[in-house]
């Protein structure tokens, strides 16, 4: 060890592990940015390619960078043969989404032989990066087409990367308001401040792993409930709730019995979620009961909650609509969190570009609290 | 971001991230302990078994409890038949073996449905961590078996965790000396201080994630040239040198091309690596020609570098007697990093059992450091 206490707070909330140009988060102001550019601005007016390259490349892509990038990016879809042909293995009804695609995205960079990025020239990161992005959408449709024994849908390159996710898993081209509403909603998911899978991709990286690697274990991170939690879970609540004049006794009876109410609340944001705002209008842009019914419970359910936790600012989050959002455009409701994972990939392989450039290691210390050492080692008994 | 500029040290270097009861490493006086215990004094005088009970249950087991848990350890090897049945397409002959083991550890964890270690109770996290344990090391050898062509042999309960593990690998049971000296390299290998890996996994336990998702994400962060290293680099030294009388020459011109010498040098000791003292002690037990060329390298080595790079204190690190002893023993070279991960998936697994304890999420910030944000967004070109 070599510092005995250098006191950070615990978890390391605050402290600074890296120095990124990829964007950040202001929780006060409930503002967020991709590069200098605002995130939920980018979801209105750009396409899930653009800003895939804006961070992948810097900038935003003149019209012919974006052709070309386009086609690029389609052309990184396809699975090898040899683990389309594991699919049906990795999939079952019992298998949670997350952990198989674990298991395949850890595969496909086994068969594809990306090496460590400590011996790696910049190019070969940067493709094997792209390779990652592009198939884990394919991955995440074909492994739960498998898992209700459907067959797998090939991916096209004639359709952008929202439209072809839902082609995937649908086998049927959207139309484009899902399809756009998606990609927006994917654009909103791809980086958010220095969230714990993307660290876990960070660290991972400082030591000179390959790409697959350092996405493997962001999916792992993500998986756990503190972190990745569950868009389905504000979904489950709507049905708890059932109807509209149910939400004010439903929502005190569950504060009485201080139970967490999902969808509601956030680590970071005092205000409101500038992605829960952006996907709030997608939804009532897509329309019908099921969103009119959202609107109502959120106004309810914020009402008595400032009443009954007065100063807590408790705001609907990213869940709440995104829940609503993905339901709408026809996405089941098991396939939630890895949709956040395929649009997350983004942003964990920008990270692992923008930590790859640096040579330190992660590695903190831990401070021992056991008893005093060396002890006698006792004779076996 | 919740404080704008907490100064740490670059890549939280000495930073205190965690309390923990199961060890430390100090690099000045050349020592490194598990619990209360000098770690190469418990490589000396135990099992595999004991030490994996010690850092798992917090004391050493007597008499009974030893056999329970022997037994215990040894029922929790086979592997499950649809892990099996894939063995064959998770191993090639050109897919890093640390690849193919994260691949199908991430699988066994899919299979067996390892709940959150959030949602699960402290037996059912317990019990999945013992699993993982048990079952890598047969992973790691029936991997390396069907790579080389050669037909997979089941785990045999009547053999301790080192034999079997070699019986594995080769299909005969292996002599007790071999077979306690890979033991003791096994010791001495299952934990060391708050590594990279140690780290990662403690980070992907704080999200709540599944005891799989943690052990997955360290060997992705062990693969890392920076930390894994190659034990078998220092084997390449040896070879590269060839002849006794070479040494010299070698030496003095791997210094003056600027060339690392593999297997000297370590981040934290300035001393003799306890590891290295221990594994030179099991060398010379099974003794041999390459030990003697492997011990007189060693010396030349260190003196004409105390000659060139005065007060820099380069001695032979880990790597360098655990490739001799691993050679020695039978153990392929491909294979030495996944038996080093064998052996510090028992460290893992005791930091996330510690970690899982704890409620708070492992999060650090960055600094964004672009341009200033917002800038208005160009129209689309």
């Amino acid at each position: 060890m070599t510092m005995t206490d250098a006191a950070v707070p615990r978890g390391l909330k605050g402290v600074i592990v890296a120095d990124t140009a990829l964007g950040d988060v202001r929780g006060l102001e409930g503002f967020y940015h991709y590069r200098q550019y605002s995130a939920p601005e980018l979801a209105r007016a750009r396409s899930f390619e653009d800003v895939w390259y804006l961070l992948f490349e810097g900038e935003l892509p003149t019209a012919a960078q974006r052709d070309a990038y386009a086609e690029r990016l389609a052309a990184a879809r396809p699975l090898p043969d040899e683990l389309l042909e594991l699919v049906p293995a990795l999939a079952s009804p019992l298998t949670p989404p997350l952990a198989a695609l674990r298991t395949a995205v850890s595969q496909l960079g086994a068969i594809e032989g990306m090496p460590p990025t400590y011996d790696a020239d910049r190019g070969t990161i940067h493709a094997n990066a792209l390779r990652v992005c592009a198939a884990t959408p394919v991955l995440v449709a074909a492994l739960f087409r498998a898992s209700i024994g459907a067959p797998v849908v090939a991916p096209r390159e004639d359709l952008g990367y929202a439209a072809n996710y839902l082609y995937m898993i649908e086998g049927a081209v959207p139309d484009p308001a899902r399809a756009r509403a998606v990609e927006q909603y994917m654009i909103l998911a791809i980086d958010h401040g220095f969230n714990a899978s993307t660290f876990t991709a960070r660290v991972v990286t400082s030591t000179g792993a390959d790409v697959a690697a350092a996405v493997v274990a962001a999916i792992g991170a993500l998986s756990g409930p503190l972190h990745g939690g569950a868009p389905s879970r504000a979904l489950d609540t709507l049905d708890a709730i059932g109807t509209p004049d149910n939400t004010e006794r439903w929502v005190r009876r569950a504060v009485a019995d201080g139970e967490r109410i999902m969808g509601f609340g956030h680590a970071v944001y005092r205000t409101d979620d500038p992605r829960s705002v952006m996907l709030r209008d997608i939804a009532r842009g897509l329309g019908g009961p099921r969103v009119d019914f959202a609107v109502q419970v959120e106004a309810t359910i914020e009402r008595v909650l400032a009443e009954l936790k007065p100063g807590r600012e408790l705001h609907t989050n990213v869940e709440y609509y995104a829940g609503v959002v993905m339901e709408l455009c026809g996405i089941p409701r098991e396939l939630f969190t890895s949709t956040f994972a395929a649009s997350r990939t983004v942003g964990w392989c920008a990270n692992i570009l923008e930590q790859s450039a640096d040579t330190a290691i992660i590695r903190p210390s831990a401070r021992y609290i056991g008893p005093e050492a060396p002890q006698p080692l006792p004779p076996p008994t």
